[in-house]
């Protein structure tokens, strides 16, 4: 905050309240927020009235911190809880101070800003988008913990979806199973909601990537990726592998491999002074001989998050991104290659460590065949 | 679009998306768009490269008409898909038009804003924040035998969860089986995944309504919400139900019986030409004389959508909503008390007849007991 000239931060994304304060609730979808003062010594976290006793129970902040806004400031075409919010910050004499403000975070919408601006006028505002996002960047040890969990959990369902998935089963035959997996988790401790739900693209769909499920059923002929997430505690471990029901093409079995092999020369690549886009190189060095098209984007920073997405918003496995890799940096990665109207992937979630990477799970990188 | 002097519509929201063209992929994260233009056949899909595929294989749009973003826009601190979005609509001529952007909509950010102010300086910017959600008010018959399908989904995910509530089995293992359920569907159909993830507030958490599962184990004195929507081609049927383990206290069975005979008051109330705010009243009468404070939220449209929120954030069963209810209408009532640490919730989701309505789920009104 220091650095960006800020006073105030008022934080909107989920994930950074999670992380300032431990409020872990899905209340997202309403105006809520986690005011951070340059001089305070705690936040203050001021949402929907009925949520507040959601704060007491999941944050660490005292009570005094904690301050509900009438229900009748939401849902409203008249009122907006950033109208309460902003007269909050007047009261605390903090309005002619520079503010900063998460501009492209989901939940802070046009509106958002609007009423802010509005009720005020001699505050001024600075884009502190990802300025959180980017603390969160270097996993502590007990978020590494968390994500170990999390692979737990996305290796058990990977198994349990591969298991599933048959001619005449229905894909949310597979995804009920998977899901099961992940939410139960182990005998030790539960799973989270993923910030994104199991994907299953299947068929000519594996070429369309964040489609949903269906009721189709699997063919015996059939080809399909799953595209999951283990979370615990709202920390994230992504995984994907593709299956072929039946037999299947010499070119798409090259495919598959040269999709492992870029994945591993990325992999081997990452390590602490490495940049994030040396890294993207390697995958593309590795496959560019074998004259295969790729998008530059390979992976992204990951962590904890809510929905609608997983993606830590701020270091990115691809050309142009010079952040260089330190430990405890942890991203997903993953490789994906297309062939005509089918699509292959294989991903991994890892850590940078003291001298190269190592992956959460540890799950066979193949074309599945059934 | 007319009445509102909009010539350009820039739909943001991917439940209006989905509505006007069928688009579904869990895509809402990364900037997307239907631009419909009021003297054009069709609306234009604009999003991610990568998922333009997506977009061939959901929506009704012809080929021309999906527009594909390049990936280097997204992600990126330099450019934002807006700006594309923007070239675009100038390409077209019409950029000195009026035109709509749902300001207040998830996923409209004030950074999403700004960048289309900036590209399109000539342009004028009307807030159409829920012009396409109030056209989605009165359901039509294709959209209530959705429903239906989503309630019977709810109604055996309840079964479930209700049975499984036991002493010494964790939270997660009850929303396992419950996600299982919901996903998995019937013989006849599967279920899609809901805009809210269930919620199984319990114990002193039952205050706190929007908590998510933990590994807590229930205890043999405990107490808990299930706060449940089955979701069938994104359209909701909410349900939710309290259910004690092991006896109670008769003030809590107490509560519970009033609750039950507010909703009964409030669904009696709902028929057409009757008022959001009337429905609501109808609640507050029934509770107000045994002394029961309340907020005056009773409930909100619902229909379909896409997460963070399963609300249609147009009419709202609450003091002040002067909407008139018509046929096919649809409403998630929640009735909800609180006696200290607490709560019970008995709600449905009922669509307006023409004579009065009728609740989508056929479910016991009680509190359980286990």
């Amino acid at each position: 905050m220091q650095d960006n000239g800020i006073d105030v931060l008022l934080i909107t994304d989920p994930a950074n309240m999670y992380y300032l304060s431990g409020y872990d609730a899905w209340t997202f979808y309403v105006g809520q927020i986690l005011v951070v003062i340059i001089d305070e010594e705690e936040p203050m976290w001021i949402g929907r009235d009925q949520d507040a006793n959601g704060a007491h129970l999941t944050t660490w902040l005292d009570e005094k911190n904690i301050i509900p806004c009438p229900e009748h400031y939401y849902h409203s075409e008249m009122k907006h809880p950033m109208g309460f919010i902003a007269r909050l910050v007047h009261l605390l004499s903090k309005s002619n101070r520079p503010i900063g403000v998460e501009m492209d975070m989901y939940y802070f919408t046009a509106t958002t800003y609007a009423s802010l601006k509005k009720e005020l006028p001699n505050a001024t505002f600075k884009d502190a988008s990802t300025l959180v996002n980017w603390v969160r960047l270097i996993k502590s040890d007990q978020e590494i913990e968390y994500m170990k969990r999390a692979a737990q959990l996305v290796e058990n369902a990977m198994t349990t979806g591969l298991e599933k998935i048959n001619p005449g089963v229905r894909e949310c035959d597979v995804i009920a199973e998977v899901y099961h997996e992940l939410i139960s988790g182990t005998i030790d401790y539960g799973g989270d909601y993923p910030a994104v739900a199991p994907l299953i693209p299947s068929g000519k769909e594996t070429t369309a990537l964040h489609l949903t499920w269906t009721d189709r059923k699997f063919n015996s002929n059939d080809f399909a990726i799953l595209k999951l997430a283990g979370c615990y505690h709202r920390y994230h471990a992504p995984l994907s592998r593709t299956v072929s029901i039946g037999e299947t093409s010499a070119q798409i079995k090259d495919l598959a491999k040269l999709c492992v092999e870029g994945l591993h020369a990325a992999l081997e690549t990452a390590k602490p002074g490495v940049t994030c886009e040396e890294v993207e190189a390697a995958w593309r060095k590795a496959i560019e001989p074998r004259g295969v098209v790729k998008d530059s984007y390979l992976g992204y920073s990951i962590g904890a998050n809510y929905p609608p997405d997983w993606g830590g918003h701020t270091a990115n496995l691809r050309k142009g991104d010079p952040t260089v890799l330190q430990p405890n940096m942890t991203f997903h990665m993953i490789p994906r290659l297309w062939y005509g109207q089918l699509g292959i992937e294989v991903s991994e979630t890892f850590r940078v460590t003291e001298t190269g990477c190592e992956t959460f799970a540890d799950y066979e990188r193949k074309l599945f065949l059934k």
